[in-house]
């Protein structure tokens, strides 16, 4: 097997909650935390701090809205996190297209 | 999107060095400890302590052969093991294909 692609894996996206956060991220201009935490079934705790780690590796940005009743967190994939979840699909592709040739489908 | 994928990755098998693991056992019907620590490039450290805890969820199975001069410890992914990756194959392949409809290849 070619183990390449195992420690290419960037490991702040590799997290199942995170991945599912960067992956829901990747298909709409921008969502908001409650969006987020709806679709992805999370806590606020949970979710806050996964947002904080992808934001501090510079992969998402929040930005908090003002001057409303109801101040609103908007969560957006920064091109940095556009660009790494790219490679980081690559990466799934050639593990599933080099495991799939040798695990039949269940 | 469709956020069922996420959460049906099997936790034991997504941590990255343990998908290498189980990734190398299903492409071969043994592998020694020797055999997976070289292509892997892991410590012995490391490399035991991730086959104690997918041992212990029952996925691989350790066999010490004795009475040569050098014992050595054979890995095989068990029938479950082989089943759970089959599974957690098909969740990836189903972020893989959902996700790069809306990424582009970098």
């Amino acid at each position: 097997m070619n183990p390449e692609p195992f420690p290419n894996l960037d490991r702040v996206i590799h997290e199942k909650a995170r991945l599912a956060i960067v992956s829901a991220l990747s298909a709409a201009p921008s969502l908001t935390f409650t969006d987020l935490r709806n679709l992805l079934g999370m806590t606020d705790g949970n979710l806050t701090s996964h947002l904080r780690i992808l934001q501090e590796a510079g992969l998402v940005a929040l930005s908090k809205s003002t001057g409303e009743a109801r101040p609103q967190t908007t969560c957006v994939l920064t091109e940095c996190g556009r660009g790494a979840f790219t490679e980081y699909l690559g990466h799934l592709e050639q593990i599933v297209s080099q495991f799939r040739k040798t695990t039949p489908a269940p």
